[in-house]
C-alpha cells in the first residue's frame, strides 16, 4: 500500500509503504490469523486473557491508522473484519492494485489497432486476468465494510457493473471473432473507471465529483455562451453571406450557417485567428469590429467566466470535501479512544503503555526516541497517561515528519582522523563550505552552457565535455568529502540527489556513447539524445543558487504531486477520447515516411485530403491509428491552436459529423479539465502565500526546543551543523529521553508539503478543538452552503 | 464632473453629474465669489453674521462630498480655496478637461501618417490648445492643495513634465519641418498620460499600480520561465540541429540557436503548435515526448503561476487600497461633523438644520421626501439633532440609490377613466400581465430567428420582416397601455429601454432602407447592415425570459463599468504601442485592394515578403500604416494566433530585431494585461457569489419597512405594483413623513451595483465603526503587509 498522497508531508514519503499495513514482523503476524497457512503458529492466541486487548488495540490502532491517513473506508469491528481490513490495506495488496489496472489500462497497446500487436487470446487472456483480480479485490472490501453501506456506495455498483459488462463484452467479442465478423468492443472506454474507483486516488476521485458537482451552473453558462455564438453567427451570415468574398483558399466566405457557426465557435479558442476575419476586413476595416467585439465578449469574457464558475465552484466543494475529512479523522480517534479509555480521577484517559502499544501498531518504523518525543508532547506533566484532547491530537502529530538523525561524525573522521583533521583537509573542508565555491561552480555551469552551444562536431569541445564531467564529479567528491555522507544525501536533499544522479547518469552515458562510437558501426543516436539531455539538465542547478528562483522552485516542485493527480484526471479522459477516436479514424489517415514512393503520400494515402490544409501542414502522423498516436493528438487538440485542421481533416476522411468529437473534445478538456488545473495551481499558490505553521506543528517545535534537541533547518543546509556539535552535546547530556548522544529531531522543511495537507490544516482551522465531531452519517451528510444540494452518498466522501 | 463610477451604486448614475459639484442656482452663486464676472453680484456676502456659519457649511459639505465620492484631494480649508475647489469639481470643468483629453488622443488620427490627414500647422495649433488647457488645469489643482502636498505628488510632476516635453518635442519638430527635416514625434508616446492621470480614473491608475507592484514578483517568475525557454532550446538545439530535417516550407528545422528560442517562446503562446513538432515527430515520435513535456511546464504550468502571481497581488493591493479609501471617507466624516458640531448634553452632535442644510448641499437633486427619510434614519429617535456616529454613517446613507417614485395611476386612467376601466380593457391589461404573453412573444423571436436566417431576396421574407417589426411595435403599446409609463421607462428598467430603443431603430432603419431601395441608386449597404445587426439583437430579449440565464447576464451587466477601466487600460497600452509601430513599420507593408493591378501586390507592395507565410496568408491589411489598422493588429496580437506570423512578416521587411517589439507586446499585453483583466473578471464574480445587503442598506430598508412605504422590487418587476394601491395608501396617510400620496421607496436592485463598491463594503465591514479614523498621513501610508513596502506616495491613494 503507498502512503495516501494528500496526507504524508513529506514528498519523498509519498511512495513510503503505509506504516500501519506493513507492520514489522510481529504484527503482521499477529494481525493474519486468516493467513495463517502463509505464517503458521500465527493465528494462535498467546492466552485467552490476552486475546481481548490484543484485540481491542489492533482495533484502535486501525482507527488511529485510518484517521492519520484520512481513510474512511467504514469497517465493521468484529475481530475477523479488523483482520481482513488490515490485509485489504496492506501495501501489497494495494501495489497489486496497481499493478492490474495498470496493465488493464495498457492493453490498449497491444489490441488491435496496435503499437505492438499481440494475439487476440493473448490480451483477451491478460483482460480476464485482470477483471478476476478486480473482483476478487471488490469481494474482499465487501467482506471488511458492512452490508448496507457497502450497498449503498455507488462506486461498488459502478465497479461490478463495468467487471460484468467488460466480461460480457469481451465473450461476444470473441465468439463474433470466431464467426469472422468484426465489432466494436466498446467496453474499453469503461477501463478508466477502475483507475478512477480502486486506487486510493481520492483526489482525482474529488476532481471528478467537483466536475459533476459544477456541471449544472456551467450548463446554463455554456448555453448563455452557446446562444451568443449563434447570435454572432446569423449577424455573420446577413453581413457577409451576400459579399461574394472569398476565403485564402479560394472557397466562398461566410455563406453557409453551420460552417460559420464552428468558424465562429474555433475563433473564440482563437485557433484561426485572424485569418477567418481578414476577407471581411479587406473589404472593409470597419467589420473588423465586428470580429473584435466577438473576440472580446466570446473569447475574453465568457472564458473567464467559465474559469471563475469552475475555480468557485472548486474551492465551495474542496472546502466541504476537507471539512467531512477533519470531522471524519476527529469521529475516528474519538473512535480509538473510546476503546481503549480508563478512568482515571473523574476524566477518562489513556495509559501510558497502552498509548505506546497502539502507536507501535500504528507507525512501526519511527524510532524509540521519536515516540518519546511525541509521549512527551502527549503527557506534558509526565502523568502516565494521555488525555482525550491530546491523544485525538496523535494523528497529526503521526503525520509531521519529525526527522530524527543521528549527528554522525563524518566516516573519514573515524577511520582516518589525524588526515581528516589535519591543516590541509581543515582547510579544504572550509573552502568547499564557502559561498564562493558555489559561485565558481555557477561560472563553470555558465560556461558549460556555453560549449554546449557550440559545434559538437570540434575535437577540443568534445574534450572540453570530459573536463566539465570531471570537475562536477570532483564536485561531489569534495562536498562527500566534506559533509557527512548520510546527511548530505538526507532524504529532503532535493538538489544533491538530483545533482549527484544527473552526474552519474551522464558519465555512464557518456562513457557508452564513447564505447560506441569507438567500436562499432552503431552510431548511438538514443544513447547520444540521453547525454545531451542530461548534459543540459546539468545547468538547472544554477537555478539553486538564486534565492528569489529557490522559493518559487520550491513551491513548483510542492504542487508537483497533486498535479500528478491531474495527470491521471486527464490520462482517464484522453483514454476514453482515444478508444472513441481509434474506432472512428482508425487507418483513415496514413503516415508515410519522408522518402516514401507511394503516389498518395502527400495526401496521407486519402484521396478526400487533397488540396486540404492537413495535408498541405503535412500532418499525415496526425492520426488516431494506436494508442500513442491518439494520445499526442489529443494532447494536441488540448493545446487548441490549428485544432480546426485537425478537425476539418478528421471531417474530411470521414463525416462532417466528425467535427462534433472534436468540439466535444475541447469542451470537456479545455473548458473543464485545463480550468480545473489553472484552479487548482491558483489555489495552490494561494495557500503557499497564506502559509502558516500548524498549532500542533507549533507544540512539536516547543517541545523540541524546550527539551534542547532541535535544530534549525538552515544550519542542516548550511552545513554548521557539525561545526556545532559541541555546544549542542552539553545540552543534550542532562535531559530526561534517552537521546544518543548527538541525537537531534527537526520538523521536516515546509518545502514538502502538499497543497493537499495545507487546506486541511487551514480547514481544520475552523472545527472548534472541543467538539466531539458529528456522527458518522452527519459528517457524511455534510454538503457545501450552496445552491445544488447534492444526494448524500457514500461515494462523496470517499 | 462625472460622478465617481466606483462609488455611485446606480449604473446609469455612472454619468449623473456630481451632486455637491452641481448645486442648484442659489448655491452655485454662493460657490463662486471669484466667477463673480459671470454671476454678478453673487459675490456679495448677504451678512457679515452669515457668512462663517455659510463657509462652514460649505467646508463640512466639501468633506461630505468628497467622502461620498471618495475623492481625497486634499484641499486647504480657507475660504477661497474651498470656493475653487468647489470649481475645480464642477462638472463643467471636468467635462472640458475630457474632451480635451481625448482631443488631444485624438491627434493621432489626423497626424501623418493619418487616416484622415490634416495640414501639421493644424494639428500642432490643436494640441498647444489642449496642452495650454491641461497646463491652466494643473494650475488650478495647484491654487486648491496645500503646496507641500501638491509637490510630493508624482502624478503633478509627471503631468508637468509630460506637458513640457510635449511642448518642446513639437516646437522641434516645427523647427525642423521648416528647414525640411523628418524628425520623429517621439512625445506622441507620453499623451495616455494626460488620461491616465488628469481624469477621475481611479481604477484605471489602481490598475497600473498594481502592474507596477506586480512587477518584481512577476519578474522572478518571468526569469525562471525565460531560463526554462532557454534551457528547452538548448536542448532542442542539440536534438534536432543535426538531423538535417526539414520544414514544411522546406528550410532547415531547429539549427540557429536565436531562431529556436523565438520558436519555442511562440509554442509558449500555443500560436505555432503542432506546425513546430511535427518535422521532429515526423522522424521518431518519441520526440513529441519534448514538445508536451514542454508545453505542459511553460504552457501550462508557467502561464498559471503568472496568473495566480498577478491575481495575488492584484488582490492584495486592492484590498490594501479599498481599506484606504474607506479610513478616508471616516476620516473626512469626522472632519465635517467637528466643523457642525455643537454641544448638546454630554455629547457633540448637529442640528437638524445644520444636518438639512449639507444634505441640500451635497445632494440639492434629491427629493425632500427622500432627504427626510434619511433624516428619520439618522435622528432615529426624532431628538432634533443627529449624534456622531450616524453622521459619519451619512456618506453611505447618500451612496444607496434610494428610489423615490410616486405610483401614479396611467395617464389614460386620468383622462379616459370609462375606457380604461371597461371590462374589455381591463381584460386586455390583464392578457398583457400573464406569462403566457411573454411566452407568446419568446414563440415569436424564435420563429422570427428562422426567418432571418433564411434567404432575404424571397419577397415573402421580406414582407414578413414587416410583420414581425409591427408585432414587437404592437408588443410595447400594449405595455404601455398597461404599465405606467415612467414606471415602465424607470431608470433601472433596462430591458424595456433596450427593448425599446432597438425596436425604433430598427424601424428608422427599416423605414430608410425601403426608401432608399426604392427612391435611389445608392443601395445603402450600411443601412441594411445596421438593420441586420439591430435585427439580431432583438432575439437577445429571449434571455431575459429564463431565470438562470438573467442572473448571469445580470452578473455580466454589473461587471461591464468596471471592465470600462480595463478598456481604458488597454487604450492607454495599444497606444503607445500604436505610436511606435507607426514610427517603425509605417509604410513598409502596403495593401493593395482585390481587384488591384500592382505587380507587388501579393507582395503587399514589399519585395521582402516574397514567398513568406505572411503574404501567402494574405495579411497585407495587417499593418501600421494608420493609428486604425495598428489598433487592429495590436488586437491580433492580444489574441496571440498566428502572432509570430505577424512578427516575421514585419521583421522581414525591416530587421530581425523588429520581433522584440511583439515579443514586448505580448509580454506585457497577454502575460499582464490580460492576467490582470482575467484577475479581475474572477474577483467580480466571487464577490457576486459573497454577495449580502450591507449595514446601511438594512438600516434603510428597516426604516422604510417601519414607515411602511416600502414596495418590493418584484413587485415592481411584475407590474402588481398598481394592483396593490389599495392596501398601500392607507399606511402612507397616517404616516409622520409628509409623503404625498402614492409615494413609494425602493433600495435599487443588487443588479445595479458595481464591483468596486461591493468591494469596499466588503472591507469596511473589517473596520470598527467607533474607531475614530487615523490621521490623514497614516491613512496614505498604509501599505498591505507584503513582501514589497512600497515608498509612500501620495499618488499611491489618489
Amino acid at each position: 500500500m503507498w502512503c495516501n498522497k494528500s496526507t504524508s508531508i513529506g514528498r519523498e514519503d509519498k511512495r513510503a509503504p503505509c506504516r500501519a499495513a506493513r507492520p514489522h514482523p510481529r504484527p503482521l503476524r499477529e494481525v493474519l490469523p486468516r493467513a495463517g497457512c502463509l505464517l503458521p503458529g500465527a493465528a494462535r492466541p498467546r492466552s485467552a486473557e490476552a486475546l481481548p486487548a490484543q484485540q481491542d488495540l489492533l482495533l484502535a490502532a486501525a482507527f488511529v491508522c485510518d484517521a492519520q491517513y484520512n481513510r474512511n473506508i467504514p469497517f465493521e469491528t468484529s475481530p475477523q473484519a479488523v483482520r481482513l481490513y488490515y490485509l485489504y490495506n496492506h501495501w501489497t495488496m494495494q501495489a497489486a492494485t496497481y499493478f492490474f489496472v495498470f496493465v488493464n489500462l495498457s492493453l490498449a497497446v497491444f489490441e488491435d489497432p496496435a503499437v505492438y500487436p499481440l494475439p487476440f487470446l493473448a490480451t483477451s487472456l491478460v483482460e480476464v486476468l485482470c477483471l478476476l483480480v478486480f473482483f476478487s479485490r471488490l469481494l474482499h472490501f465487501a467482506k471488511v465494510t458492512p452490508r448496507n453501506i457497502f450497498w449503498k456506495d455507488a462506486k461498488n455498483i459502478c465497479l461490478m457493473m463495468a467487471i460484468l459488462v467488460a466480461l460480457t463484452d469481451l465473450i461476444i467479442h470473441g465468439a463474433l471473432k470466431i464467426c469472422n465478423i468484426t465489432s466494436v468492443r466498446y467496453s474499453r472506454i469503461m477501463r478508466p473507471i477502475f483507475l478512477v474507483n480502486f486506487t486510493e486516488s481520492r483526489q482525482m476521485r474529488r476532481a471528478f465529483r467537483s466536475i459533476r458537482n459544477t456541471l449544472p451552473e456551467i450548463t446554463y453558462v455554456f448555453l448563455l455562451f452557446m446562444f451568443s455564438v449563434l447570435m454572432f453567427s446569423l449577424m455573420a451570415l446577413k453581413l457577409f453571406g451576400d459579399r461574394n468574398l472569398q476565403t485564402v483558399e479560394g472557397s466562398p466566405y461566410f455563406t453557409n450557417y453551420l460552417e460559420i457557426v464552428f468558424d465562429l465557435y474555433v475563433l473564440v479558442t482563437t485557433a484561426n485567428s485572424p485569418d477567418v476575419m481578414m476577407p471581411a476586413f479587406d473589404f472593409s476595416w470597419w467589420y473588423s469590429l465586428f470580429f473584435i467585439t466577438y473576440v472580446i465578449i466570446n473569447t475574453y469574457i465568457f472564458m473567464s467566466v467559465f474559469l471563475a464558475v469552475v475555480y468557485n465552484n472548486y474551492r465551495k466543494h474542496l472546502k466541504n470535501e476537507i471539512r467531512k475529512l477533519a470531522y471524519m479523522k476527529r469521529h475516528k480517534m474519538v473512535e480509538a479512544f473510546n476503546i481503549l479509555k480508563v478512568k482515571e480521577g473523574s476524566e477518562f484517559v489513556v495509559k501510558e503503555s497502552q498509548w505506546k502499544q497502539v502507536v507501535k501498531l500504528v507507525a512501526p518504523e519511527i524510532s524509540t526516541s521519536h515516540r518519546e518525543l511525541l509521549l512527551r508532547i502527549s503527557d506534558d506533566e509526565q502523568k502516565g497517561y494521555v488525555d482525550k484532547k491530546s491523544f485525538v491530537r496523535l494523528a497529526d502529530l503521526l503525520n509531521i515528519q519529525v526527522i530524527t538523525m543521528k549527528i554522525r561524525s563524518h566516516p573519514l573522521e573515524r577511520w582516518l582522523p589525524h588526515v581528516y583533521n589535519s591543516a590541509s583537509s581543515r582547510f579544504l573542508r572550509s573552502m568547499v563550505r564557502h559561498k564562493r565555491f558555489v559561485w565558481i561552480y555557477d561560472v563553470i555551469i555558465l560556461i558549460n552552457a556555453i560549449f554546449i552551444a557550440l559545434d559538437e562536431e570540434n575535437p577540443l569541445i568534445s574534450y572540453a565535455e570530459w573536463a566539465f564531467l570531471s570537475l562536477y564529479i570532483i564536485e561531489i567528491l569534495l562536498k562527500l568529502y566534506t559533509y557527512e555522507p548520510r546527511t548530505f544525501f538526507a532524504k529532503n536533499q532535493f538538489w544533491n540527489w538530483f545533482d549527484t544522479l544527473i552526474i552519474i547518469a551522464a558519465l555512464v552515458a557518456t562513457i557508452l556513447n564513447a564505447a560506441f562510437k569507438s567500436t562499432s558501426k552503431y552510431n548511438g543516436q538514443q544513447v547520444l539524445d540521453i547525454v545531451f539531455i542530461l548534459r543540459v539538465l546539468r545547468l538547472i542547478r544554477i537555478v539553486d543558487s538564486i534565492q528569489r528562483f529557490r522559493v518559487i522552485m520550491n513551491t513548483l516542485i510542492n504542487i508537483v504531486p497533486t498535479m500528478l493527480t491531474f495527470g491521471g484526471l486527464a490520462l482517464v479522459v484522453y483514454y476514453m477520447f482515444a478508444i472513441i477516436g481509434m474506432e472512428v479514424f482508425q487507418g483513415k489517415i496514413q503516415f508515410f515516411a519522408a522518402g516514401s514512393t507511394d503516389p498518395h503520400a502527400l495526401e496521407c494515402g486519402n484521396l478526400a485530403l487533397k488540396d486540404s490544409t492537413f495535408a498541405r501542414a503535412k500532418y499525415c502522423k496526425n492520426n488516431f491509428n494506436d494508442i500513442a498516436s491518439s494520445f499526442i493528438v489529443l494532447m494536441e487538440l488540448t493545446v487548441v491552436n490549428q485544432w480546426h485542421v485537425l478537425a476539418s481533416g478528421f471531417a474530411r476522411v470521414t463525416h462532417q459529423a466528425a467535427k462534433l468529437y472534436f468540439i466535444a473534445f475541447h469542451i470537456v478538456v479545455v473548458i473543464m479539465i485545463v480550468n480545473i488545473f489553472i484552479a487548482f495551481i491558483l489555489e495552490a499558490f494561494f495557500v503557499e502565500y497564506s502559509l502558516e505553521k500548524s498549532e500542533v506543528e507549533t507544540a512539536i517545535e516547543k517541545k523540541i526546543q524546550e527539551l534542547g534537541v532541535g535544530v534549525q533547518e538552515e544550519e542542516l543546509l548550511d552545513g554548521k551543523l557539525i561545526d556545532n556539535m559541541e555546544t549542542t552535546e552539553n545540552n543534550l547530556e542532562g535531559d530526561g529521553i534517552k537521546t544518543s548522544r548527538g541525537l537531534v529531531f527537526k520538523i521536516a522543511s515546509k518545502r514538502y508539503r502538499t497543497v493537499d495537507a495545507l487546506l486541511q490544516r487551514m480547514f481544520e482551522a475552523e472545527i472548534p478543538s472541543e467538539d466531539e465531531g458529528l456522527s458518522f452519517d452527519e459528517i457524511l451528510n455534510l454538503s457545501p452552503a450552496d445552491l445544488y444540494p447534492k444526494s448524500p452518498t457514500f461515494d462523496s466522501a470517499a
